[in-house]
C-alpha cells in the first residue's frame, strides 16, 4: 500500500510516520528544501515512541521517498493526506493538482478550520475530499476527526475509517460540518479565556499550565468532560450536576464572551512568559519529554484497556489476527511467545534480571491454562504456587526482540509439579535463560497444599508421561555456584 | 494537628481524606444525616488510592470524629476548610459561626465562584478567610487554588501553603482575585462551547468526550496549554505559534461568544446522552475506574519526576526527612527498604513471583552501589552480572507493605561474588523469600569476565571477611526439589 503526504511539516511528518511504521510505502511532496530534514526529525521521534506501544511488534517499515513533483508523489497512491498551510486558495490549487494526477484516491485534509464543502469547491471529484484532522504528535495521539460533506458516500467514509484504523488511529466520524470541527472549537474557547487571564495579569502562562496539569488535565486524559461531570453529580447523576452548575452559565463572567485585543503587546507578554517557563529546554527536549510522558500514559491505559489504551490494544489484536500463526512445538511444549517490552529493560539496555523470571511465569501461566488450571481455576480457589526457582542467565535480550518460552515436565504428582522452562530468542534460537521450578498445588483459602482437581491431573498426566521420554536437561538439579552438573 | 471540615459532601470528604491519611485528626461537621455515609464512601476510595502513590509510607491515619455542633468541630482546629453549598448568604452565616468559636485559625473556602473579599464581608476576622479551591477527586488531584484578598498577610498565606504541601497538595497562589479564579474560568469556557455542540446536534456527549481523551486531554495531563503550543511552534518558538494561530481568534466562530439557552430540553438532551454513554457503569464503578487511571498516570509521572508526579515525589521526600532514620543492620547488611507497589501484585492479590527477584535485584544494586560498583561504575563499562539465582518463595506480601532486603556475602574473589539475600516483611519481620545468587564481574564491551577494580575489591573484602564469621544460611547450596538442606 502506498500513501502520499502532501505538505511535510510537523503534521505531515506525523502522518508519514504513522503510515511508514505500519508498513505502508510513503511518498512525501513538499517544495520546502528543509522538508526532508523536518520529516526525518519527526520520524526519529516516532521511531523512538510508537514501537514501545506495540505488544505484537509492528510490521516491517515501508519505503520513504521524496518525489520531485506532486504528480509523481500521488500517482498510484491508495490514500493521500494534504497538510499544506491554512489558506483556502492554496488548498484549492493543491487539491486540483492532486486530482489531475489521481482522481479517485481518498484525500484527507489536515485543515484545522475549513469545512469539507469549502475544500471541495471547484474540485474535479468532490466526493473523495474530506477532512481528516489529527492532533500533534500525530504519531502518538489516536484521534482523527473525519468530517465529510454530503458529497461523500457513507461507504466511502467507512472505508476511510477502516484505512485509518489500520494505522492505529481512532477515526471519529463527525456528522455535521462546522468551522473548526469539534476539538479546535473546544481548544479555541479555552485558549481565548487563557489569553484574557494573561492579558489581565491574573496569571502567567506557567501558572495556567500548572492549573491545567495539576487538575483537570489528568481527568481528561482518561475520561472527557461529561463522564467526569457525571461522577461529580454523584448518585443523582447528570441532571443533578446540570441543575447545580447550569445556572452559573448566566453569571457575569463576561470575559468569556469577548475577544482580547490580539496586539504585539499581548504576543510579547506571552512569548516572554513562555521563555521564562520553558526556555531552559530546547524544543527537541520538550518533544522527548512530552512523548515519554504520553507513552507512559498510553501504556497505563493499555494495561487497563481503557480510553486511548483500548485503541492501541485493538490495533495489536488486528495485527495479531493478520500475522500467520506460529507452529507450536509439543515436546517440550512451547506455551508462550513474548516481545521484550521497554519496561523490561535496565540501565544497560538489556532485559533486566527479574524479567527473565517474569517471562518464565508467563510461560508457566500459559502451561497451567492449557491443563485447566488457569484464571477460572484460581477464581474457584485453587492454584499452583511456585515454591522455588533456579535461574541460569545465559544470554541477553533487547527491547523489541521476540522470546519463546517452553516447558518440560520433569516430574509431577497430585500435589507437586517440577518443571524445566527454557527461554529462547526468536531471531536466532539462542537459549537466553533456563528456569527450574517446583510448584505446589494449594487450596488458597486454607493456605496449604492439596491434590489438584481430577480433570487437571487427567490433562497433566499424559503430558508428564510424554515428557518422561525426553532427555533430562543437563543442568537440572544444579545449585548456585556448582562447578559441574550433577551426574544423572 | 487537627483539621475541621465544615460541609461533608464529595469535596469536604476529599479534604477530610487528605488530612486523615496524612496523620491529622479530622472533625467533620455537616447537619446532613447522610454526611457520615458520604464521607465514608469518599474515604474508602481515598484509602484504596492515595497510599499507592507513596514510596515512603504515609503517617499513621488520624482520628475521624463527627461532633454534634459546628462550634465543637472547629474549636482547637489548626486548619478549617469550608465546603458548604455555593450560596453567599449561607457561606457568610457559616463563616461567622466558625469565627465565633475559633477566631484565629486559617479558614479555606472550597468556593468555585466567589472572591475572597466577598467571603470576608462582615467577618469578625477577615484576614484569616481565603479561597482554597480544590479539584475532584480532592484526595488525588494536587491542585488547590489559594486566593487571598489584600486583607490577608503574605506570611499568613505562605503558612497556609506550607500546611497544604504537608498533605501532599500543590497550593498555587493566585495573586489577583476574580470570579471563579483560574481553573473554573478555563473549564467554563470549554463547557459552554461543549453545550453548544450538543445543543446544535454537532456531536453527542460521548463523541465530545472521545475527542478530548483521544487528543488534547493526554497532552494536558503532563504539559499545559502554553508549553504544548510552544512545541507546536517548533524551533521558531512561541511567537511563531502566536503569529500562526492568533488571527483565528477574530474569525467568526461565533458560538464561542454566546450563551446557549439553558432550558429543560438541553438538560434532558445531555442527561439522556450521558446515560447512553456511561449508564452501564454505576457512579461507584466510574469513580474506581477514574481513580485507577489517575493512580497509573501519577505513578508514571512520579517515575519521570515530572508535573504532578514531582509533587508526589516532593511529598515523599518531605515525609522521609521527617521520619526518624531506621538503624541499618550491618551483618548481614540491610541495603534496601521497599514498598510493595500495585504493579507488583498478581491476580491473587499477592506480590507476583518475578517481583521477589526484582526486590532481590534492588537489594543487590544498593549493595553494589555501597561497594563502589553502582551506576557510575556501569557507565564506565564494568558491571556485576547475575549468572544464576535460586529463589525460595516462603511467604506473601501485599500492596503497600514494607519490605527490607539484606545481603550476606557467602564468598567473593576478584571476579565472583556469591551472596545470600533475605527479604523480610517490615510489619512482622517474617522472611518472605531468600535468594542465593552468583554474580560475575564483567567488562561489558568485551562481554567477558575480568577482575573488579581495586577500589571495589578494597571495599568488598572487609565486608566479605566480616560476613565469613556469620553462620552459613541453612538452605544455601540447595537445588530445586531437594528434600533436605545439604549438610555443611
Amino acid at each position: 500500500m502506498k500513501a502520499a503526504i502532501v505538505g511535510g511539516g510537523v503534521i505531515g511528518g506525523g502522518w508519514a510516520a504513522r503510515f511508514l511504521l505500519n508498513g505502508w510505502d510513503v511518498a512525501v511532496f513538499d517544495p520546502d528544501p528543509e522538508a526532508e530534514r523536518k520529516i526525518a526529525a519527526v520520524l526519529s521521534n516516532a521511531r523512538a515512541a510508537l514501537p514501545l506501544l506495540s505488544d505484537t511488534g509492528l510490521p516491517a517499515e515501508g519505503r520513504l521517498t521524496f518525489p520531485a513533483t506532486l504528480a509523481e508523489a500521488v500517482t498510484g497512491a491508495d490514500y493521500i493526506q494534504e497538510s499544506v498551510s491554512e489558506r483556502l486558495d492554496l488548498k484549492h490549487r493543491v487539491l486540483a493538482e492532486i486530482q489531475k494526477a489521481n482522481p479517485t484516491a481518498p484525500i484527507g485534509s489536515s485543515t484545522s478550520g475549513f469545512k469539507p464543502s469549502e475544500l471541495q469547491q471547484g474540485a474535479l471529484n468532490p466526493a473523495t475530499i474530506f477532512v481528516a484532522h489529527p492532533f500533534n504528535p500525530v504519531y502518538l495521539l489516536p484521534l482523527a476527526e473525519i468530517v465529510p460533506s454530503p458529497a461523500s458516500s457513507p461507504d466511502f467514509i467507512a472505508q476511510v475509517q477502516e484505512t485509518l484504523r489500520g494505522i492505529g488511529m481512532f477515526p471519529l466520524h463527525i456528522r455535521k460540518e462546522i468551522d473548526a470541527h469539534i476539538g479546535d472549537r473546544l481548544l479555541e474557547a479555552l485558549w481565548r479565556e487563557a489569553l484574557w487571564l494573561v492579558h489581565d495579569g491574573i496569571a502567567t502562562t506557567e501558572e495556567i499550565d500548572e492549573v491545567i496539569r495539576m487538575s483537570f488535565g489528568l481527568r481528561w486524559a482518561q475520561m472527557g468532560l461529561f463522564e467526569t461531570y457525571r461522577i461529580a453529580g454523584g448518585e443523582p447523576g447528570m441532571k443533578h450536576f446540570m441543575a447545580q452548575f447550569g445556572p452559573a452559565l448566566a453569571w457575569p463572567w463576561t470575559k468569556l464572551m469577548d475577544v482580547p485585543p490580539f496586539d504585539d503587546a499581548l504576543v510579547d507578554l506571552i512569548a516572554g512568559q513562555s521563555d521564562a517557563q520553558s526556555g531552559h529546554h530546547s524544543i527537541r527536549e520538550l518533544e522527548r519529554i512530552r512523548d515519554g510522558n504520553l507513552v507512559a500514559f498510553l501504556r497505563a491505559l493499555k494495561d487497563r484497556d481503557w480510553g486511548a489504551g483500548r485503541v492501541f490494544n485493538d490495533h495489536d489484536r488486528r495485527l495479531a489476527a493478520a500475522a500467520p500463526a506460529a507452529p507450536v512445538q509439543q515436546n517440550p511444549m512451547v506455551t508462550a511467545r513474548m516481545v521484550v517490552l521497554p519496561s523490561w529493560i535496565d540501565y544497560n539496555g538489556h532485559m533486566t534480571e527479574s524479567r527473565y523470571l517474569f517471562a518464565g511465569s508467563q510461560t508457566i501461566d500459559a502451561f497451567l491454562a492449557k491443563i485447566g488450571a488457569g484464571l477460572d481455576y484460581v477464581a474457584a480457589g485453587k492454584s499452583y504456587y511456585t515454591a522455588e526457582s533456579h535461574i541460569r542467565h545465559l544470554d541477553e535480550a533487547k527491547a523489541g526482540e521476540g522470546l519463546s518460552g517452553s516447558v518440560q515436565v520433569l516430574a509431577a504428582d497430585d500435589k507437586r509439579l517440577h518443571v524445566w522452562i527454557s527461554l529462547t530468542r526468536d531471531r536466532d534460537g539462542v537459549e537466553v535463560a533456563t528456569i527450574e521450578q517446583m510448584l505446589l498445588h494449594v487450596a488458597m483459602a486454607e493456605g496449604r497444599t492439596c491434590p489438584a482437581d481430577p480433570q487437571v491431573l487427567a490433562t497433566l498426566s499424559p503430558i508428564a508421561a510424554a515428557h518422561a521420554d525426553l532427555p533430562r536437561p543437563e543442568h537440572a538439579g544444579r545449585h548456585v555456584g556448582q562447578r559441574k552438573p550433577i551426574p544423572a
